[in-house]
């Protein structure tokens, strides 16, 4: 088992990376402060449920824990306050109280979706994030948890750490190719950022990577949620640095803004995205080379780079405008300097995005 | 005008009670650092609105904020998901940002449902409370913030503490006769609690309070303010004494809820809820007394002391039981022991309970 901690003072928490660890909750959950007096409240999706719920309630309930289970829609839509609110109803059903868990079994959407309703529900208990997604490596750390708004998305949310991220590899096994993919576009931005040995590993590896290779995998995920946990224990509430972890995402969640939710998986959209940042880099000075760099790595983990042409570039521009990354008036962006160094920029011109919007379009179908 | 302190280290706030002093929110607001150059949003309500809230639009215009604005249909119905949905939309729209702030203009149910808002739009932006009802000397303080979900109240929500209280009594002078009365129902609270003196002191000036004497009204306000930040100053998030606050809660929100949001004023349902710990504390081994004397203060403020027969027993137990003061499978209750002086009692008989839920029955038409 590999462990690393994400330390956050008295919120901090350990991820533990591994194979077998479902089997083996209970105690995690004992050791670090789940009562088994109150009930625990386990989230789900549809495509998740009948392949570890079951299992999952079991283990627990022969160890005592009282359990209520909910399966949501698979997919980004179950992250919208409508879901949320049923969410509440169930764990007011299940008589849920303060000293009760939310345990998150899934990818990003159902870790967003629990975590926002272990935030708010009787104004904050307790929550295990359980990824089963390799996505879930970036979104199960650091204590971002939202849904979406119609027009926006992540736009309502809070920050709430979990107690304890339970990541047990074994269930990566089932995952379809395109969400392998999606997911290992985080892991390549973890790169990308800040560490170019591991954006170099990443695109070395990956074809182990996509083949699911359990030693790969393990050590991707490790060093993914190190840089994360990190960046996050250094600046928790994004005032500066965290905002780093953004690459590729003004461009990517309009993306999925525009295109409908669900239409590309959240690690698509950012691809296209980091692909954009490095068209945005050069332009800004970045040395040649570092697009077609960034859209080889990209590319070899089978992560499409460019943008479909029906997609409205002024759509696009006015989704980015909502987005929560424009501050005070000014455009910011992530921009990356070289492989493995990015830096916060603060007025990037509208125009140079644009052009950058129309540049993806080219050799798009 | 008065001025309190709220002390939680970095998220201390000045409470600021007197006349006049929407006029001069603009300073204020600068003062306690809201940015000119995102917009503000003022949330208030229909009954507050064709009096305030062009006003406080142009005060603060004048002084180069960007406003927008929404107002709310009045009463406990707008503490809603829905609602909420709603105002999320207005701040898209209006493009606030995570330098902007939200600022509740009006009573307790503007001041939770702005607050939950400001909690979670982008995880979190600042806000303002600006009361104007008696009541909200008690629900802007504090920083709970909430919805309710049609199974219970409150039950959606965070802690999230505003940057300033600006309380203008001489809005207060328009209140209806039984707003005044349900709120000066949490300020006797404060004193049953905490302060004898100013518990008798609420009966000695009851009629000065109930004709909105600006000196009375001055001093009540400020003591409620100054017990209220004084328990949350040791205990932000309700891990023992803030609990006491609950008094009289556990009965007036069933109440709330069996009858139907808005059919009694939340400080009327625990004005019945406070008689009833009365007899509790009774049943419970305080001096015989406490009732007569509990229920004499509340009658001096016109509130009611009984609960009318046709709300049904066994429907306000399993009210109570969603209660988030249900911990853990017991039946937590606040519980006077004398005038002044109240506790947390974890075990209290669910009979003891549905006894007194009986005799508040008798005598009520
Ligand atoms: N909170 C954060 O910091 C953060 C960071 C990055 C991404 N996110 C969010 O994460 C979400 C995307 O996460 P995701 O890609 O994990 O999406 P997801 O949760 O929708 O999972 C992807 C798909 O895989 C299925 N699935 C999950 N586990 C499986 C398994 N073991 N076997 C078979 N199928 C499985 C799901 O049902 C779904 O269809 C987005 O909403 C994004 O905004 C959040
Ligand atoms: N957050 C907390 O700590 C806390 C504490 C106590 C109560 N509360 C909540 O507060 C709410 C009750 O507060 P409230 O009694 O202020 O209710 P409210 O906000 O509904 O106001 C009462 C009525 O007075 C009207 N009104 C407000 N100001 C007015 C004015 N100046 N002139 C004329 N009319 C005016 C309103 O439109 C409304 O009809 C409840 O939802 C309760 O749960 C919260
Ligand atoms: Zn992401
Ligand atoms: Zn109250």
């Amino acid at each position: 088992m590999r462990q690393l901690t994400v330390q956050l003072e008295e919120r901090s928490y350990p991820i533990l990376i591994g194979s077998g660890l479902l089997a083996e909750a209970p105690q995690f959950f004992e050791q670090y402060g789940l009562t088994k007096k109150s009930p625990l409240l386990i989230i789900t999706d549809e495509n998740v449920a009948p392949k570890y719920l079951a299992g999952l309630e079991q283990t627990l309930r022969a160890a005592d824990y009282t359990v209520v289970s909910a399966v949501v829609p698979s997919g980004e839509t179950s992250k919208s306050l409508s879901v949320y609110q049923d969410m509440m109803t169930v764990a007011i059903e299940g008589k849920l109280d303060r000293s009760s868990a939310i345990i998150a079994l899934g990818g990003g959407v159902v870790g967003d979706l629990a975590g926002f309703v272990a935030a708010t529900y009787m104004r904050g208990i307790k929550f295990v994030q359980v990824p089963t997604t390799i996505l879930a490596h970036d979104s199960s750390v650091g204590g971002k948890v939202a849904v979406n708004h119609p027009l926006a998305k992540n736009m309502i949310g809070a920050f709430h750490q979990p107690e304890l991220v339970l990541y047990d590899v074994d269930t990566l096994q089932s995952l379809p190719p395109r969400d392998v993919s999606a997911g290992l576009s985080e892991m390549l931005k973890h790169g990308l950022i800040r560490d170019e040995a591991f954006a170099h590993w990443c695109e070395e590896h990956a074809e182990e990577l996509l083949g699911l290779d359990p030693e790969a995998l393990g050590y991707g995920l490790e060093r993914g949620c190190g840089i994360k946990a990190e960046i996050v224990s250094r600046d928790e509430r994004e005032n500066g640095e965290r905002a780093l972890l953004n690459l590729g995402h003004t461009i990517g969640h309009a993306i999925e803004a525009i295109a409908g939710y669900g239409e590309f998986l959240h690690g698509e959209a950012i691809s296209i995205g980091m692909a954009g940042s490095a068209l945005l880099g050069e332009k800004l000075g970045a040395p040649a080379g570092l697009y077609d760099d960034t859209v080889r790595m990209l590319r070899s983990l089978r992560l499409p780079v460019t943008m479909p042409k029906h997609l409205d570039t002024d759509a696009l521009m006015d989704a980015m405008m909502h987005d929560k990354k424009f501050r005070e008036g000014h455009m910011v962006f992530i921009i990356p300097d070289r492989i493995g160094a990015a830096r916060i920029v603060k007025d990037v011109p509208v125009s140079a995005v644009r052009d950058v919007i129309e540049l993806l379009k080219e050799g798009a179908e």
